[in-house]
């Protein structure tokens, strides 16, 4: 097929990836992490800051946008891009995650789901034309094919039943798929955590064809070891010169682990997420701002990081912020984990390129392991 | 006295007066806004930001920092500005107004007032030494005497108790002030509507000696008119070679109106406030961008302004962020408010500075009656 978007792998080490994804809107370099701007905004942060992290891509929630404002409100106003000013590349999720964890009344069957909406109970429907219908008019960068992300614990059949569902999706997807050539559609490999049925979704996938390819339906609570078991025998069998998502992952280990085994995107709403509970993610490992240990502590979260929280800012500001339920103690607490992620990104990327994985995560491991004791 | 500040007018139109405050930590242009840095923080606001609107100066709230995360906390970690990021002069309120409309249980006696927290029931005694040591562990640069903000509607009577209360402490706060040079104290000038025991209160303030004085008790309910004739009365008869500051106003009309008749500097919530519940204020008058109408209006709020949420976003997106309660709704309609504050100021200085300040004032209200009808 004729790629609607470029990848290149440019270093390899070990089963990881260095590498670039190159679209209409900008080149977006691998190991890449995609902050999630769920309705619109990566919440609490301004695109410029979201920018200035270093992000080169975000992803926007086709669940979310479709009940507010709407898909042909945004495409009327022109698109997602200018409607929430991210001039670089976004991918949309096909919303059938969310419609799975958010919406109520779901029913599902070949032909779709069918569900009422969480914000005001409004009847609606999500078919793999639905989807990509709505993902064009956001103006989506990368689409995603709908598919269903399959409930663990599940038998065997049921998880193989819900594989072969999410792959009729994905071929009716690719064909309601009729898009302009710089614009891409990724396809979504199922079966939960059984080997051979991740290798027969790899194969449907690829045999209907896509510009890129998913991992989905982990995460979901399987735990680190079964999630990098499916990644030891599904990253192989994907194409190795087209982008691998790993979607909805998730702690920096995760991260670490997935670009081990040969991942090169990523999404999570982890550090936003985390960044309004005062949850910080820091080369020490997670620090609660919140504990009373930060009270009087006059030093930065992280000496080492350049965003404006640890520049700025003392831990007993943040610990003032979060306590006091203060705007400011979201931004910046969301702005320094975001920072923390693209810095965890840029320094695998570096190790890859250096032929230094393994010292990299050797070393990860150690300061984790070593705690926030130490003055940093 | 020795002034701890530097005033000077350099021009004046009518009543109105263009003025320079000089403090150490900086030059602030009157007539000034400043903005309310409640807690520790400008709400939903990087201390960046508050400066890039054009602010020389904010306030901080002494009954809030006093609660949490306490004022002898602030000083350990260096005093105020460091802690909250703010190298412009910060002027402190002293408590008591605050002590009135939001803590528990108060009893006022001459000694002082003795109440209950609202954040978890503390019992704390405000005098007008422990608000004068506040303010100092702050490291205010304007620190505010401790007064009695007088309830209205009251008799004359009590209005007359409560003014001399005030005087008493203002003396009490004038004795316990001992402070470097570099920083200033201001008396409150109390007194209700009534224009004789507003001119009791000046004489007493002045006969204590301050470096600056502020008209109290006014927006608290009294309507513009009530709030214009008492500043008709109260301005002229204070010295006119020291800074006069109305607190706690107000609506942009009574900014205008204030500068008019010779007041050069303000604090208000409104614009922070507003800016967080979807109110707007614009030149042709306040928007609630949470009503429909703005839905699918692709115009910037107002495309004079040149804040980030004009800049940027369209007034669908702005209706989008705070129909769905998004913080970036509160971060840049805080923004927006604030640039219009600040460039209300600019303009009237520049008007007084002119000689225009009847111009002024012709072109705010016409374009105000106008409304947001027309394409702007």
């Amino acid at each position: 097929m004729t790629r609607s978007i470029g990848f290149s792998v440019q270093a390899n080490d070990g089963a990881a990836r260095r590498g670039a994804l190159v679209t209409a809107r900008g080149t977006v370099q691998t190991p890449a992490f995609m902050p999630v701007g769920t309705a619109g905004t990566v919440k609490a942060m301004l695109p410029q800051s979201v920018r200035a992290t270093g992000a080169e891509i975000v992803l926007g929630n086709t669940y979310h946008l479709m009940l507010r404002p709407t898909a042909e409100r945004i495409a009327k106003l022109g698109g997602l891009h200018k409607f929430m000013h991210w001039d670089g590349p976004i991918l949309t999720d096909s919303g059938g995650f969310q419609v799975m964890s958010l919406a109520k009344l779901r029913k599902i069957t070949d032909h779709g789901v069918t569900f009422k909406s969480h914000l005001d109970g409004t009847a609606l429907e999500l078919t793999p034309e639905r989807s990509m219908k709505i993902q064009t008019l956001l103006g989506a960068d990368i689409a995603m094919v709908l598919d269903e992300c399959t409930p663990l614990p599940a038998t065997k059949d049921e998880v193989a039943r819900s594989m072969q569902l999410s792959l009729r999706w994905a071929e009716r997807s690719k064909y309601a798929f009729r898009e302009p050539k710089d614009r891409a559609l990724f396809g979504i490999v199922q079966g939960g955590l059984e080997p051979d049925l991740r290798a027969e979704s790899v194969d449907g996938l690829v045999q209907i064809g896509f510009d890129g390819y998913a991992i989905g339906g982990l995460s979901v609570g399987e735990g680190q070891d079964a999630m990098f078991r499916v990644l030891d025998v599904t990253a192989p069998l994907m194409p190795a010169d087209q982008p691998r998502y790993l979607m909805g992952v998730g702690k920096p280990a995760d991260l670490i682990g997935a670009v081990a085994r040969g991942v090169d995107m990523f999404d999570c709403v982890l550090p936003t997420r985390s960044g309004r509970t005062g949850q910080a993610f820091t080369r020490r490992g997670p620090v609660n701002i919140k504990n009373a240990c930060h009270r009087e502590d006059p030093r930065p979260l992280d000496d080492q990081c350049k965003c404006p929280a640890c520049r700025d800012f003392s831990r007993a500001y943040l610990n003032h912020l979060h306590r006091s339920n203060e705007i400011l103690g979201a931004m910046l607490l969301t702005w320094h984990n975001l920072q923390y992620y693209q810095d965890l990104m840029e320094g695998l990327r570096f190790a890859i390129d250096e032929g230094k994985m393994a010292e990299f995560v050797k070393e990860f491991e150690f300061k984790q392991a070593a705690g926030d004791i130490n003055p940093i």
